[in-house]
């Protein structure tokens, strides 16, 4: 089915757009009261991500609610460590927590290559979101980039510093390397099987990237990375990886459409580093949209000159916050729209 | 009383050294056996540190056991607030907690300007430190920079992301630069005090600079270090702002001897950016430390040749983590004390 507003996708590609399209990380979630409504209904969060029906009421609520440019489909990086033979919990505001981790090369070789099939609700809650999108916007996929996923594999639980998970990259680097390879094996099958089931457009989440020095950054993530770029070329892909200011110059050489950009980061500079071949998505500080409306049109709009009309998809630099008032998201998602150069 | 070992404050002006100085952010604390023995003995944290007798046992452990070229005085930055009327509490694996936080107009001008005498344990330490180091090393004293003592004043505990206080930047800018100036005078008169009773060097610590855009972090921290910065000119002042990686260029400016890097930057790229005429400290990553000493030793001799002989400070990137081995440790300080060019 042809889509209705592209623009994403064509902002992705480096076509002309006649305006910056705009979406929100975390836009399917807890600032919805229609989110929680749902999300009331169910036992947890997993059954939420595990039930097709209800992952395609959420994906989509944003779309009506605020008018976002852009449908990603509700689901949870985590997935993969599961499908992998890593079950989690989500523990009600402690978050994701395993009760097996990975420490040996024992638990290396039991691990096994996560396939399509083995995330089908992810497969037909795309299908099914696709439908009933009838073609309104584009659906962005995703997945965790392997050293995110690596990270609470080893961890085992959230952590400040991932300090278990970096010091595995130190004492046992060949297993790490082992272990990410099978990751990215995983995740490659996992994102071509989104693409299969309806996906318009992927992105790559790499939350820990920030606590790695630089030179294991390219060791440990980027290399990795590059061979999930390599492999999927069928739709425009983007790599966030958080905290990363020190990989804008080797992220602008990865093969993929567009970068995500935290609000850390200078743009001007970010486009320099990264070069004129990427589309930059981001970066507003998730805390604007405390302030009042005023500042949040000031400061989007300040935003949207410094990226330029062109190869830009507007965005937050982070997820949004729980506590964010539904009517200052919906006034920052207008004020991109109705802005022209 | 003549210092026997000066290297760290002569590497601090830029004087010439005949190798490189090195001391360990939290090197006094839970890796070394010596400081858990008299933590046990304690009712709690704060004991410790409002105890002159004990802070200065555990100050002057480390320079014993592990060899660094400096002391640190064992405290915590969060006697500012509590000096200046928010009481905190240290809670056991959850870090500090305010019954009181800061959150309109009168919290704000109820707070007191803090003075040296409502921090004389400190400044008891400090003397009896200087005392019983009996010239072997020079005593570091610190504070923590305003805009993270201001986001623990107005959050009232850690955070992942400070939302709470970046939102009261947003929305109250008036009422935050405010309160960041009475935090401001507090600490300058806390760190002219700690001069006075016999510090020979001080850091300031922005821990929780990284969630600021660039913009925020000048309008609303970097200022009020650079108002620290002038007034504190006796002795040598090393800025560490963890995750300022933005804000290298204007920290090349302030009034300052050093600037403390994380293992994040880049070190050449940093020595461009902040210039010549400061003394870089850091960066080594403290997950380096648990890898083999063969890894300990091709990593910081590698980090000694990229920042050069003179105008660096050996330190890590961050605190020690507190499951760090005391050997391994020790060992890292060794490669830097046998280390020539």
């Amino acid at each position: 089915m042809a889509l209705k507003n592209d623009l994403i996708l064509r902002a992705a590609r480096g076509e002309k757009v006649e305006r910056t399209p705009v979406w929100l990380m975390r836009q399917a979630g807890r600032i919805l009261p229609e989110y929680r409504a749902v999300r009331s209904k169910m036992g947890g969060f997993k059954e939420l991500v595990e039930t097709p029906e209800f992952a395609c009421e959420v994906t989509i609520q944003p779309v009506d609610i605020l008018g976002v440019d852009a449908a990603i489909i509700f689901s949870d990086i985590l997935v993969i460590p599961e499908a992998m033979g890593l079950p989690y919990q989500m523990m009600e505001a402690k978050g994701p927590w395993f009760e097996k981790t990975v420490q040996t090369a024992s638990d290396i070789s039991n691990l096994k290559i996560a396939q399509p099939s083995d995330l089908h609700y992810v497969m037909d809650a795309i299908a099914l979101t696709k439908k009933e999108l009838n073609g309104r916007v584009p659906l962005i996929g995703f997945a965790g980039a392997p050293w995110t996923i690596f990270a609470y594999m080893i961890e085992g639980s959230g952590s400040k510093t991932f300090s278990k998970a970096k010091k595995f990259l130190y004492t046992e680097p060949v297993l790490a390397h082992q272990l990410l390879q099978k990751i990215t094996d995983s995740t490659i099958n996992y994102l071509k099987g989104q693409i299969v089931a309806g996906a318009d457009m992927l992105q790559l989440f790499d939350s820990w990237a920030g606590v790695l020095s630089p030179e294991q950054y390219n060791e440990f993530a980027l290399k990795y990375i590059a061979q999930i770029c390599d492999a999927i070329t069928e739709v425009p892909f983007t790599v966030f990886a958080k905290d990363a200011h020190f990989a804008r110059r080797e992220m602008g050489k990865l093969n993929c459409t567009s970068i995500g950009l935290d609000w850390t980061v200078d743009i001007a500079e970010s486009r320099e580093m990264i070069g004129n071949s990427k589309t930059l998505q981001g970066n507003m500080d998730p805390c604007l949209l405390y302030a009042d409306k005023a500042t949040i049109k000031k400061e989007a709009e300040k935003m949207l000159r410094a990226f330029g009309p062109q190869r830009h998809i507007a965005n937050l630099g982070h997820g949004l916050y729980p506590d964010l008032d539904k009517d200052k998201v919906k006034y920052f998602v207008e004020v991109v729209k109705e802005f022209r150069f």
